[in-house]
């Protein structure tokens, strides 16, 4: 039996071991595992603008075998006042096993989870849950740290209407991470657990300097006065590279918003994974799709001994 | 050779027959069938908006194991000028070997078919015709009921503008049934023969109740006064429900208005088989398609045994 | 390693035979082929309209057996001011490796491709290149004529903003031809090497009549006056049939504007090879494909006595 994946906090530690595990495994032996799910119906529902994220399912599924079904809503019967309950009913009806669904509105997903026989992933959802991407974060960052444990993350933005500061939040947290925010006052987010510092302050002290996209198409721009002083008081500016320490590594959900949110020496900084991030999400979407029209994800595909061999350690250790 | 479809008159009624039984042969055998049509192309041009139709038909193909391609409007180059005959005689040239087009100028598909080798299957066309819904629709009856001869079945709503109505009408009436209508007054089709009665006593009396969509988009809505007068004068409310035969099946080819031409309750009610329309439709365009690529039919891929053993009968009694 | 493919200018004479030989290969032996690029990925972005050389790629691609990646501009996230060097940098993070894109931006592509591993195929760039429409119509040249030298090539219409003719141009002079232009003085490219004759003696002098496609969403039209004495001075209408010599052929790179720069009875002459041209596409395009995923195409895949055998002559005696 497959299963949803709404939220961060529906996954067990366990679970969430397995997923990375699993992607590791993706990673490694991609090139020679064959497609296992050959006959299978996946649907794409981005009911948001996306290109990187749809096309990392869209590659994942593929790698999987998997077919794939892409759904538009400018093109779609939703036009028709179809609701997205009917539209996902049909698809069951079809045939189709799994939906990926990005959507604006919040807390939809989960009422339709629980009347749908397909499983849902939440591919973004508002301003409150990207589990999808907590996870590639979470699968970056423990390629170069032993443990989430004890790591200093800063998280550096608009944190209040950032589904992958929310999702990232919950998830690290729970790993034992020592949170960090940073960003306008009017941006921070009261009901999340951890310290609020100057920029400077925070990457001075960072294991991980996790920057955010200013999501101009999501909040009111008022909260900024212009580009220019938000770069200069919020932004990771060329500038402040000298206050990054040399074992942290930069992280964005991308794409940037260059010259804003963060310069162009700090995109392709030696220590910004940016890209590697969006290479890691294809392994993790993978594993998130097995899991989804499986179940349960199994460990024994790689030994343990395989997987510190190729220079990931600390895997068993979360708690 | 393969065969176009364009209209339910164009089928023998030895050739609906074995659409049917060959779609029965897919519902019951598709995990294990080959893809017996790789590296063949279909494409599919929906030149009106669609999700079910187009989602139906593109699982179907690929079911098949057809290479899909998909042409939108919006972003093609109809745009350029470009004639659909260009466009077909463009795909052909390709090596595309069936098109299955939703479109709304009517009679234009059969005099492209005389122009072009591909072949076109109608999914949609106007007010005029829709037949892989017909048959769909009468697959589905099939499953409850031995014979469509002599079975009551009415269709309500606007039938005038309706293609599913044509298209079903022309292929009930041939196989026996008794049809009746209802709706409006201005909704009618004189050209239909059939009984038009009041919606109580429509219900009352069928074996079927076929509920048509009430299409916004492609009449005008001064014939309706509001959409409460239309549920409550024409709609299958839920008061309505007491008048259905225990025996009887809704179908109704969705999306629905729900609250308009339906209650949620009788979408959702134990005798409604919408979603089970939607289901039964991919086996039915899967041997559409098969038709398309191939030509005629086979009729040794299932025996009677097998069918009838599968708890469907009377497939040999069509006549 | 593979290669871009930029510009006619990039190849050598050697690379172009081999790209004929190998699409050679591919039209005489597609049915037999295995899908050679199975679990790589091929990302499709079309910045401008296109509806057939999109499926000329699409199919390609999948007659390779290399799963598509669609790219369409207005679901995208260029719309979040993405840049399209970021948007290349994440699909090769992904995993993908060629890129096919049409762009109305010219000197753009050259400059991504410095900055990208994964490899740019051209598909139409602003008014100065379009290298797999020169390659096909050399391809559809060489069925006819046993060798490009000498031949009297007249190019007809809108040269100063067709990137068709740009491309063409560079292909055929290098290749020996001789290169008549004719059309409105106002559309006429000095920087072109060839003689400029009015159009019923270019026709009459034309070994092949390549004519173009006015482009009206990519000029002023207030060079042309009106439609009718466009037609009447630079079209080649119905009238002009009787200065074509009988063994020349007409060429043009679709879709036609019928009754504008061809009359019908022109396009469906039988000395016209559209629709051929249209078909050698995809073999082209399967060589151009396969050359940016792999590199250097080899020789030993054919024969010459097979490809003599099938009726092309000349092969080896391009200089």
């Amino acid at each position: 039996m497959g299963q949803h994946l709404l939220s961060i906090d529906d996954l067990t530690n366990d679970e969430i071991e397995k997923i990375i595990h699993r992607a590791k495994y993706y990673e490694q032996y991609h090139p020679f595992i064959r497609p296992q799910f050959q006959n299978r119906f996946v649907a794409n529902l981005f009911l948001e603008p996306s290109t990187r994220t749809r096309f990392s399912f869209e590659i994942a599924e593929k790698r999987l075998g998997a077919e794939v079904l892409q759904f538009q809503q400018s093109v779609s019967s939703i036009i028709k006042g179809e609701s997205l309950l009917d539209t996902l009913r049909t698809l069951e009806s079809q045939g189709v096993e799994a939906a990926v669904i990005r959507i604006s509105e919040e807390g939809l997903l989960r009422k339709l989870s629980e009347k749908v026989s397909l499983k849902i992933i939440n591919a973004g959802e508002g301003r409150i849950e990207h589990p999808t991407q907590a996870l590639l974060d979470l699968y970056t960052i423990r390629k170069y740290f032993h443990t989430v444990k004890g790591l200093r993350i800063v998280i550096i933005g608009d944190i209040s209407h950032s589904r992958v500061a929310h999702s990232n939040a919950a998830l690290l947290k729970r790993l034992g991470a020592q949170l960090i925010f940073s960003g306008p006052d009017a941006l921070m987010d009261d009901s999340l657990e951890g310290t609020i510092l100057p920029i400077d302050e925070a990457i001075q002290n960072a294991d991980v300097v996790m920057m955010l996209r200013i999501q101009f198409e999501r909040q009111k721009m008022n909260y900024i006065s212009s580009k220019e002083s938000y770069r200069a008081e919020f932004g990771f500016t060329r500038e402040r590279l000298k206050y990054l320490q040399p074992h942290a590594i930069i992280l964005h959900p991308a794409p940037v918003n260059r010259g804003l949110e963060m310069d162009d020496e700090v995109v392709d900084h030696p220590q910004s994974k940016i890209f590697e991030q969006i290479h890691n999400g294809v392994w993790v979407r993978m594993a998130v799709i097995e899991r989804a029209l499986e179940g349960n994800l199994r460990w024994e595909s790689l030994s343990n001994k395989e997987m510190y061999g190729i220079g990931i350690s600390g895997f068993r250790e979360i708690s």
